[in-house]
């Protein structure tokens, strides 16, 4: 009997296995999906992680207002895309997903028809720039493929991209007057300038090699290309518009016209062409942090021929392979969308950074080779930790143990000594606040994933948390929080350090060094001292130890805070939910609080001013649109009343997400809000990154398969599942019922099933 | 008896060798010589051919007016020192040796007490800056080693120099504000604002590491280095001299002080110290093209210890090995000084460019690996083909080989497929005119010197001469001879390309490739069509084909010519110099020619104006101070009048060269000017490079002992010498009577004995 049964669950395994394998989920991927408004996705071309991220910008809004200051349309345009527009200047190569401040936008690629124009938006005598007009109706976006027709040139646009090259198809009409233009003059979020040097050379009539140095976000930053051409270009040349003399008093080209070498503080080149009806020009555009030769390497190594369709199809199968990690079924067709768009988004970063052999950029701006890892930045890590980094423990295991280890070498070459806060292309930007890699770090440990150095990786968080230097780290040690006086957002700030201490301490515990567990325990209790019981919020306080006399709990700006205020923000004590709902009055009084949060009507006066809190991403006072408050309806949990946790997740998940350009409700900050939706679609939520336990929720999902890598599947199934039914009676995992509304990252990796028993009542 | 002979000949030898090898030839090299007006020389600390030539910064005139127009004082300072200046702002690693424009000036550093004052001239409010007057009573140059009084601060500051090492004494007074200042402002040339990006890790508290990339003459460069100080400074900060912010929105640090992380265009950093009385501060300053990571190589490599004198020490005893390479006895000690100053200057540039592990930044800004050879870099070819590089393959031979394999690597990388016209530092800055390496590789092969490629060699050099788009080749091809009206400067281009093209038929004939040669001797003889028979000088043409019809034959300005006019630099054809004496109506006709060109009295109007041709330079319309007339005064022995050439290199040797900060008459120019006097000085002078035969002009040493690479010594004796026996009455070569007035390289390989008979009479 017990044999047959095993026979008859392997024979249903390996339908289920090939059945799973042949769906194409990529399907149910819509890449404009957070296109508009400010979900900052982008719909262009990508392989998962990819370090070439090839897309359209239609960002051509002047970025400085005729007065010189800066236009607050810009921040539109972080990804480069914005949906409402009608009009494409180029595609470039490198863009953040779903970022709030913005950077990158490398090598802008534009073809064009007839007469020469080389100045995107507007020429100098008020004529129309390069830009093309494009109709949403010629547009397709999926994983890995995009396409637009460029209605101005009657020129049909294709892109794909291999991990680190990018694919340009382009379908040209008759023209004895073509042209492919290479802008490196375009930056995402161009308006201060940011160009430092860009260099060229024109190696053959087919191939041009060069680098572009930016002094933006990232502030010492370069990237190199190598742009191949199916076809040989009849001429080039190119426009400077910098007054960067060549050679001195030394004048003895036509440097514009067909001369192989460039180089100037801003640069357009174009290379001309005669094409045929129906004509195809395709550009392979490889990307390195290194050197113009490792861009050349990567060129050969990735794309050795040219097949536009095979490259498509290869990084297509490596989207299914992602996507199918997690199988779905959904109530709706809408939330099948809604799901794999967010699967996908959170597959976009952190980026490959490194070349196929290896060698990589470091902090330092020396070249490093990753041994025994793959290299990884952009590290939004203040949005990440919470989720992002957490879901990857389930989904990307080996790749969060590269990132990990990325993160690691960026310490090692940190002149801070300092692991990121926010990084990306061997840079430091100093986003945000916090140390939260070492979140990134404890979870995995707490989740025993990975095998970094885990002595190293504690040293390293030690070392971290001990910048005294670093925004307010000396005056936390000191004072036992840091003083508004001292150091701004010092609420944010204490209760933020004071978590990811709990973190260093957990790692700390895990390696039996006592000595760093207990100190940073202590740390870890900081938040403590600037609660104000008086009035029963975290409230900022002053060097001589008084509390901020002036003080507004629903205001997000000079209350201690940053983006967020004392009502959501003050919430933030993962460590030690319980004692916190002590400080605040015991578990009615605090269930009070969540009520009131999520109902209260906010003034316009505490939502206008604040870029990442507008009005499609809130519930009352509770900010779905941006990171502070997304562990914020799980607390119920802790208060006594799961139920509202479950019917305020339902509500989240039905809500503020959805299969429309408009379905992310704020940023999608580098996944974390996608990474949420994973999470409460499938019914639990990591409250602490750290610990090795996850809330539980209410699933959104009828069904998930989740195929882990340690071969196991894990079945999320729901009985009584519907709209309606937002409430779980009942959970059961493997058979045994759960107490304390919470699972264990052990009860994912064993496999088996999870039930959750719906209803329609609390 | 023969046995006996050689037993007493290598006793004498051998007594020589010792005796030789003992004496300090540093003691008669005064690096002062040529630091005042046009020498453009630099008194600084180096190792021959050293990639650190740390030096004093006396160049501290506005470099722009105050109408924003350049001041032409600028040209004075090409190697940052005029010895008629009173005041050092600082020492700098890199510096040019008697160029006629100019770069570098990297990283300047400059010790004070009190206050601290990081304006180098003067403060906003126009107080004085960080300068320092000094004496040159208190000044000591040798090779290897500067040290100077710093008055203003009571610093006594000495210089040395590794390879790649620059080594700083700085002795202090007592003080509790002492600082160490690195400007990375500062520029030689620095009126065009040079700076494009600049770097700097504090990555202990006595170790700097970082970058500058500049925009100057070489376009895109960049020069890493690491600095270490012999004692832990205090406390730290910078000064930027730019708008750019640091992290866009984000400010959460004083970046200015003991913040370990500083960029941005322009940054002067400082150091500070609490000194003793007498308190000795050292710094070791290390170089790389590649990286800090390489600086830092270049470092621990070189100077591994804190031992300020011993390395002194072995600078010197490689400037020792370099200048004994030639004996000389003199008819008066300031002759000696003369010389070996001379020969010091020729072993300046060009300069090593490869890190310790043989890694250096190439043309296409890639890193390379010099394999089989050293990397160098500083080619200042259309100065030093002429007389500096047929030196090296008396002096240098392994060296010059290494050059020409450095100039075929940098052909290699080149996008233009181009050997070096005027090359630093990873940049072409295509400064004057012809494609002299060409000449350079076929003097090597002449002279059977290295072991390059010499097929590939050939291959490049018939590349080069074929770029139709540099400098008129197209039109030279098309016409045989540039058109005026085409490309300026023609008739000077057109014999020179004539001449390069010589070379390159000489290579082809050595290589058996008669097609090449054959192809090439036609275009050597292309001078021919610029000689206008009817005024007797070579003229400027035009595309018609008919001469240009303005012209004045002693303008130096838009005749046809560039830094010279038809009188001299019309005589350059020196591969075929009896045909070019044809031409110019025989013998007695060219011998007039010339006679009159060094009597004639030049109008001012044809001096003035041009930076290159001034008064101390000129004997008549001969202008020594520049290099088109280097060979004139030897042409005399091909019109039947040697004994012309004779007086007149006497004359020259005696009255444009001396031991004082004055000595040189112009541009020393990377050595050519200093290589002209070692060779004249001699007795012989390579009119024709890439044939293997010397003119023989008239000694002005008493004695010579050159000691050749092949382990050989030639000896040049002159009988009767003195200062107005400057007639040559015979000379024997071994014995043998020479004809002709000249001898070949083969007569001073085989080493032995050359008998100069002097006479008071012609």
């Amino acid at each position: 009997m017990i044999k047959k049964q095993i026979l008859i669950l392997t024979f249903i395994s390996l339908v289920n296995t090939i059945c799973w394998s042949q769906t194409d989920y990529t399907q149910f991927v819509n890449p404009m999906i957070g296109t508009s408004k400010m979900g900052h996705t982008f719909p262009g071309a990508t392989a998962p992680f990819g370090m070439v991220q090839l897309s359209p910008q239609t960002n051509f809004q002047p970025m400085l207002k005729a007065d010189g200051s800066y236009n607050p349309e810009t921040y539109e345009y972080c990804a480069g895309y914005q949906h409402k527009d009608s009009t494409i200047i180029g595609f470039s190569h490198t863009n953040f997903s779903g970022t709030g401040h913005s950077d990158l936008g490398d090598f802008l690629v534009m073809p064009t028809v007839g007469e020469l124009n080389l100045e995107p938006i507007k020429t100098k005598d008020g004529q129309k720039g390069f830009f093309s007009t494009f109709s949403h109706a010629t547009e397709e976006a999926h994983p890995g493929y995009y396409k637009v027709d460029l209605d101005t040139y009657g020129i049909k646009a294709e892109l794909t991209a291999s991990d680190r090259v990018g694919f340009h198809k382009y379908t040209f009409p008759k023209s004895d007057n073509a042209h492919i233009i290479l802008d490196l003059v375009y930056n995402v979020y161009h308006y201060d300038n940011k160009n430092v040097w860009t260099f060229i050379r024109v190696e053959n009539d087919s191939l041009i090699t060069g680098y572009r140095e930016t002094k933006g976000w990232a502030r010492t930053r370069t990237v190199y290309f190598a742009m191949a051409f199916s076809k040989p270009f009849k001429s080039y040349g190119h426009k400077k518009y910098d007054d960067i003399q060549y050679n001195g008093f030394y004048r003895k080209f036509n440097e514009s016209e067909n001369f192989p070498e460039m180089a100037g503080k801003d640069i357009r080149a174009y290379f001309n062409f005669d094409t045929n009806e129906g004509e195809q020009i395709d550009i392979k555009f490889a990307l390195s942090s290194v050197s113009t030769e490792g861009a050349l390497k990567n060129l050969k190594a990735e794309i050795p021929h040219w097949d536009f369709d095979k490259t498509k199809a290869e990084t297509k199968a490596k989207w299914n392979k992602e996507l199918s990690k997690i199988e779905v079924q959904t109530m709706t067709p809408e939330d099948k969308i809604t799901f794999y768009t967010a699967l996908y988004h959170t597959n976009l970063s952190p980026i490959l950074y490194e070349d196929v052999d290896g060698h990589y950029r470091g902090l330092d701006q020396n070249i490093h080779t990753s041994e025994g890892f793959t290299n990884y930045t952009i590290f939004s890590l203040w949005d990440t930790y919470r989720a992002l980094h957490p879901l990857f423990n389930i989904t990307q295991p080996q790749r969060n143990n590269d990132m990990i280890k990325s993160m690691l070498a960026h310490h090692d070459q940190s002149v801070h000594n300092m692991l990121p806060i926010w990084s990306h292309y061997a840079n430091e930007n100093w986003c945000m606040i916090g140390y939260h890699a070492t979140s990134v770090i404890a979870d995995a440990m707490a989740k025993n994933v990975g095998d970094f150095d885990k002595n190293h990786a504690l040293q390293a968080s030690v070392s971290t948390s001990n910048v005294d230097y670093f925004d307010g780290i000396g005056f936390y040690k000191e004072f036992n929080y840091i003083p508004e006086d001292k150091n701004g957002s010092s609420v944010s700030k204490t209760l933020e350090y004071a978590y990811d201490d709990w973190c260093i301490a957990q790692m700390a515990k895990q390696l039996g060094n006592t000595k760093v567990e207990m100190d940073y325990l202590k740390r870890s209790t900081y938040y403590e001292n600037l609660f104000d019981a008086s009035i029963g919020f975290m409230r900022p306080k002053l060097a001589n130890g008084e509390f901020k006399k002036e003080f507004d709990p629903l205001d997000t700006h000079g209350q201690g805070f940053i983006e967020g205020n004392a009502w959501n923000y003050g919430l933030y004590v993962p460590q030690n939910i319980d004692h916190m709902i002590d400080l605040m009055g015991g578990k009615e009084r605090f269930t009070q609080h969540l009520d009131s949060l999520f109902t209260m009507e906010l003034a316009d006066k505490y939502i206008e001013k604040n870029e990442d809190i507008t009005r499609d991403g809130l519930i009352g006072n509770y900010v779905h649109g941006n990171e502070p408050s997304h562990h914020v309806p799980y607390l119920y949990n802790w208060a006594g009343h799961p139920e509202k946790t479950q019917s305020r997740v339902r509500m989240i998940t039905s809500t503020m997400y959805g299969p429309t350009v408009e379905g992310l409700c704020g940023n999608d900050d580098a996944g974390q809000m996608s990474a949420w939706y994973i999470f409460s679609s499938l019914g639990f939520y990591p409250v602490t990154p750290g610990s090795p336990n996850y809330a539980l929720g209410s699933p959104l999902v009828e069904e998930a398969k989740i195929h882990l890598d340690n071969g196991k599947t894990l079945t999320i199934t729901t009985k009584n599942q519907s709209q309606k039914h937002v409430y779980v009676k009942r959970v059961l995992v493997n058979g045994t019922p759960v107490k304390n509304n919470q699972i264990s990252h052990q009860d994912i990796m064993n496999g088996g099933e999870i039930v959750f028993e719906m209803s329609k009542k609390p």
